[in-house]
């Protein structure tokens, strides 16, 4: 399946999660057996054209993306979580969301020096995670120069600044005017 | 990998997330990548031989090892999502935790009439998580006969539980005295 046709398996949810805003959903894509492993087969060429030793994957929808193309390159998988969600030390960075803060941590053993991490999301929308992301995997010694998403909308600017960011950002389909 | 091998993969961590709990942690599991990439293997077998039409998994452990499976069965997956999380008309169950309450949602229309859902986790404790499951994807139409987890702690019954369900769990590994 091409990516063309993956994106007509994309649901768009009008008003979700509050009034103006289109919800591009992907339960829909992952619910298609062939779109979900071809949208995997496609994230995991890429990865392994960026040469990634690891992929991360952000909490919760990263993680369905990003472990099954860690499978299929038999790479680790480092899951980048919510506080409070693993047992070890983590270390974390905080990160503004359009009301409020969130944060990431991860366990930092779970990352080699210089270990090039290549981070896999479902949509990247401002790219506040995304950047987020990529501040805590160089503070645990991760190399990371690329991100990969299924979703770019690119109107809402992720892309770029995680671009300025010294970030390369590949996706799989665009949905512009959001 | 065999199982037995995975499980040297599996860190314990002592009093998380309270005094006296062994966390079976499966970070440094999926940090492996031969060792994820095998457990996959694994649970997609397991699958297959239950005659799996979808996989379903939840949130967000779940996420990590079900949606993997799926991929590598080329069926269908099943995001069994916390609440406030899908953008559509949700179905949902509400299941009691050691304190308070907690519940879980699925879009109904993601599973078809008679649809042979298998579910995937990382672990069964009490199994107040996966009985939920169960009882959701059943509600939503869904043929649910076996569930499949990495690891077992059989002295906290959930299995036993599963199985007065009418449910047949399998598990890569057990660790006793939990």
């Amino acid at each position: 399946m091409t990516p063309d046709t993956l994106k007509d398996l994309v649901r768009t949810v009008p008003d979700f999660p509050e009034p103006g805003i289109q919800f591009r959903d992907i339960t829909t894509l992952v619910g298609n057996g062939p779109g979900l492993a071809a949208t995997v087969n496609h994230l995991a060429r890429m990865a392994r054209d960026a040469g990634a030793e690891a992929i991360a994957g952000m909490e919760a929808r990263g993680f369905i993306f990003g472990a099954a193309a860690a499978v299929e390159l038999e790479l680790p998988f480092i899951p980048v979580r919510k506080p409070g969600k693993l047992p070890v030390a983590t270390i974390g960075v905080d990160y503004a969301l359009e009301y409020g803060t969130d944060r990431l941590e991860i366990d930092p053993t779970s990352i080699t020096d210089d270990q090039r991490v290549v981070i896999v999301d479902d949509l990247i929308a401002t790219g506040g995670t995304a950047q987020a992301a990529v501040q805590l995997l160089r503070m645990a010694g991760g190399t990371v120069d690329d991100a990969l998403f299924v979703i770019d909308l690119p109107d809402l600017g992720g892309a770029r600044a995680l671009h300025d960011a010294g970030v390369t950002v590949s996706a799989l389909m665009q949905f512009e005017g959001d």
